[in-house]
């Protein structure tokens, strides 16, 4: 899986961050998290196809985190897209969206579908789902967990060989968890030629919020959880205040989380340099930290179960 | 006066240019003309300053050409905004700007007007008009014209003293316009002590645009004409069927038009480096054309009636 950070930065624009958006791809398949304005530019230039599978969720109904999607809604009409776009959010987003579309008259060119989010799994699929659960902010606001199943272990031909079982039909059902029965009439069990079982990424996008005990529970073991941190710990009054976290609560989150990676982000529009007192503060409660960027691009790599790997690649602008 | 393009680009962005919001300053009060999404990003980056005297001027419901108006909006909230915003543009924007405050329940801080545009004068100052006029797009389209009034001429201490005429009130009603009588009797008219009347300076900016003889007509001896300019000539035919221009059209309307200054806005995403062509067919018409460019920020003064000047500053962005 990849992580694009289109925008970074909480509330109002800084001069080198856009409001909130964040795209996962998996196989081809685009989840955009948020959409602040300036989406569609941050869309564009990351170079995410504008006819891909692809589904929206967003966190709640603060303009800074969806005031992007009626011009990326234009846009991928305009340039040619003919799937279907999903979009999950607040019920009052649907209503939102509804009247925008029929006031301003915009022609969407392929089908356009709403669905209301409540808490729970809101997308099963064979290979992933995604759960959306409530977590604490002046509003309602969704959090997001996105997470691959578990796939068997590592299939071995070599003691598939060994125990007599003929390669083809019989190989897929061990594959599949099935016991088979050999031409020799030995029952051979899956777990006899698979190795243990390989774990899914797991990526946990809060939205805004305070410290929250539930992101803590939903992110158990989550390998990238990316955190609302608007503010160091000096400003901890303004975070309570606005329904915010500080760095070192994001930090403190990821720590019990027993998350494997943690990234800060939206930001007060009040840091720039400095921007990296907040990345101090929280590296000294969990260590495992990133400042999120505009245009960061990570890719996440989980060779084995206990193995992760971040590729950072080069800036996307 | 001085003139911010914010974006410059026609309905889906480019990668180095935003959708078209233009920025006229005029003694510290500001005029946007269109404000495509992302414009308070632009906005903010060329430190226009958040509680000017600020009115905004829609030229018609395009997504690209008004969806910067939320978040633009909402961030001179955030950013503690006082003073009234005004907002002109067709009827129905007024509509769908209600209708998204009461929807999503954005607190605006500071006394937001809306104020539907009809053809004519639509607002008139003691030193500036501004009047819309209806070009030829595929939906209606305003297009506006900033202009100073014309100021009475140079005040010329010599010749006043010369003529006998003490300094103080009376210099002030002969700078005002009035004939005066000195102490020794002598009448004294206005034009023996002020030079010629100085012309004030012309802005026209179309919107989105077919050519039309009413741009030439309004345009007359414009200081400034930003025309839409979407198309090379060999895609003319893409210019009738989408209700643009082509460059040259925008040219041969300012060379008909008698214009100072003509800038080319509002390109095709097509064009990246080639953009320079347009500059060329243009130039074969009306040479004095200038590309416009994301970040540009062009001061013009106009010293004398016949003498104009512009500085062009270092790009914002």
């Amino acid at each position: 899986m990849e992580v694009f950070f289109l925008g970074t930065n909480a509330s109002t624009p800084h001069k080198y961050r856009f409001l909130p958006s964040i795209v996962v791809r998996r196989k081809g398949k685009l989840f955009m998290f948020d959409c602040g304005e300036g989406a569609q530019y941050r869309f564009l230039r990351s170079g995410l196809g504008v006819n891909k599978d692809m589904k929206i969720f967003i966190t709640h109904m603060h303009g800074d985190h969806y005031f992007g999607l009626p011009g990326l809604i234009q846009t991928l009409a305009l340039l040619g897209r003919t799937k279907p776009l999903y979009i999950f959010g607040p019920k009052t987003l649907g209503d939102v969206l509804e009247n925008f579309l029929e006031k301003t008259g915009i022609k969407v060119s392929y089908p356009l579908h709403f669905a209301p989010v409540e808490e729970g799994t809101i997308v099963n699929e064979k290979e992933y789902s995604i759960k959306a659960f409530l977590v604490s902010h002046t509003i309602t606001n969704f959090a997001y967990v996105i997470e691959e199943k578990n796939r068997p272990g590592r299939f071995s031909r070599e003691k598939a060989e060994k125990l007599g079982v003929p390669r083809g039909r019989l190989w897929k059902k061990l594959q599949q968890g099935y016991p088979v029965k050999t031409p020799t009439g030995r029952i051979v069990k899956p777990e006899d030629v698979l190795g243990p079982p390989r774990e899914g990424i797991k990526i946990v996008y809060t939205g805004d919020t305070r410290f929250s005990e539930k992101i803590i529970e939903h992110s158990h073991k989550a390998d990238i959880l990316i955190h609302d941190s608007t503010f160091e710990d000096k400003l901890k009054e303004d975070a309570i205040d606005s329904g915010h976290s500080t760095a070192s609560e994001a930090a403190e989150t990821a720590r019990r989380a027993q998350v494997r990676f943690l990234f800060l982000f939206h930001y007060s529009s009040r840091y720039s340099e400095d921007l990296v007192n907040l990345l101090r503060e929280a590296r000294e409660i969990f260590h495992r930290t990133f400042l999120s960027v505009d245009g960061m691009n990570v890719e996440i790599r989980k060779p084995e179960s206990n193995k992760i790997i971040l590729l950072f690649k080069k800036l996307k602008y």
